[in-house]
């Protein structure tokens, strides 16, 4: 089934302890349509890019069923770009540049052919953006809303009122808390399932992720890795295997919605391996589904 | 099978955001005890405390199984006492207070009776006392160590000595780190499990435990909890029902040893439910089985 993400592709200037990539593919919207690719097809791209993203990248992601027809490209503009550094530990980062450059003036207009895409991911964008991208679908199976603190802090009501029209939230543990002002979370979790969502993904990075719906609860570990050399992109990952899988099922249980968790963590877990998109995009069918046997071992038992 | 478990005996002063509990009766080796004996018996406890120590809580001991003829008792000494104040978070404590009392003094004599217990849980304690422990013992199927960043610090070389001599330990995340000098959790269980132990188990609190061994790895999330209301005692509990389970069993295969891990991790779950051994002293078996089923919910899925 057709699945449309929307978010940003833009380059990515990342420095890790284990070196540094420079002006690089990247954005929210390129990791997930990316992800999502490999489980359903089309998948719609709603973006924005200046005259400087690379061309063959864009026919790159047509060859792997990528419809770019919802990228609008500002010849005279520049990509949206983002500089980062890694601590030591690679969980905690500093930005060290923002340069929002078109995507300032994203005003995303669907394609027709669009519009009628059952399955929604709204990457991390102002909630406006993400409403206005809402008001053009036309009947959504499931719609997936992936938001960040900062928009807690500075539009709290606009997030409020797209959060009430979305089927799943995604947000990390202190996003969750800071959302619900509650520290447990379950709690918090009980809490954000009355603002609308039917589901909740709590994304907790290196330590897994939390799904809350239907009065249940399923955890998902991370992949324990010996070397996780740039997490950039690996919740948008995350979300792209994530809702892609549902694309590919059609089904949206809650215990296929389990399995679909276990496929985001899969795209995420190989994100993580290497800079930028170079191990997310040429992974084998053989690949996943032997990544996918080791999260089963990870966490299987027989009591 | 009999089980042996040395570790304190003491008097905890706790604070959480939830209350408070003054002069309250804890310490590890009372934990790991009580969580132990819904699983094995009899349960040989090996521990020093004061004349203050209350002898019917030491009754309460004999009647659930547990062999207190290792506990030495010095009338006019007083039991060990920890203060804590935990953060808001129940993540972090401040140690308010460490009286040592008649642990200071701790040299354990093992009863006759309980040399010959054949799974051995070392509590964290001081390496030399541990490897006295140790040394009293005949034939031993299977040694758990615990110990913390403290003895790392202080008696590093004692410590690596004791470690090579047990089966199993238990640390935390950043002890693991910092025992072993690597940062990935899967290149310290590496070097980890050079230093003797076959098993390797890294707790990590509310982000769940993983266990390392024979080429393999399992992961056992915690619960996620509406309320926890005292964190103290969990690692303890979490030991005492994972080498507990190991003994009724006889069975010490990876396969078992993730049984293992589940069941010392719904111990943890019921003992972070109340203060101190408020909650993990009056388990039913109902409770126990109930709780294994919830755990086995949250992680399993079918592919």
């Amino acid at each position: 089934m057709e699945l449309l993400t929307v978010g940003t592709v833009a380059f990515d200037d990342i420095t890790t302890p284990f070196g540094r990539a420079e002006k690089v593919v990247g954005g929210a919207g390129l990791y997930s349509a990316i992800a999502a690719s490999y489980f359903t097809g089309p998948v719609n791209l709603v973006s924005i890019i200046g005259g400087d993203w690379p061309k063959e990248e864009l026919n790159a992601l047509e060859e792997r069923g990528i419809d770019t027809d919802g990228i609008e490209v500002v010849e005279d503009g520049k990509s949206f770009f983002w500089a980062g550094k890694y601590h030591d530990d690679m969980n905690g980062r500093d930005t060290l540049a923002t340069e929002l450059n078109v995507l300032a003036d994203f005003n995303p207009v669907l394609p027709e052919h669009f519009k009628d895409s059952k399955y929604v991911l709204l990457g991390n964008l102002t909630p406006e953006v993400q409403a206005k991208v809402l008001d053009q679908m036309e009947d959504t199976t499931l719609v997936v809303l992936d938001t960040m603190n900062f928009w807690m802090d500075v539009a709290l009501d606009a997030l409020k009122k797209v959060i009430a029209r979305v089927d799943v939230i995604t947000i990390n543990d202190e996003e969750a808390r800071q959302l619900s002002g509650e520290y447990s979370l379950v709690k918090a979790a009980e809490k954000i399932l009355t603002m609308g969502p039917k589901y909740l993904i709590i994304k907790k990075g290196e330590h897994g992720a939390l799904l809350f719906g239907e009065g249940q609860m399923f955890f998902a570990p991370a992949l324990p890795l010996a070397e996780v050399k740039d997490p950039t992109g690996a919740g948008d990952s995350f979300a792209g295997g994530f809702l892609g899988y549902i694309a590919k099922t059609g089904d949206i249980s809650f215990d296929n919605m389990k399995r679909a968790i276990i496929h985001g963590s899969a795209m995420a877990s190989f994100c993580v391996e290497d800079f930028s998109i170079e191990r997310v995009k040429g992974l084998s069918d053989l690949e996943i589904n032997e990544r996918l046997e080791t999260f089963k071992k990870l966490s299987h038992y027989e009591l």
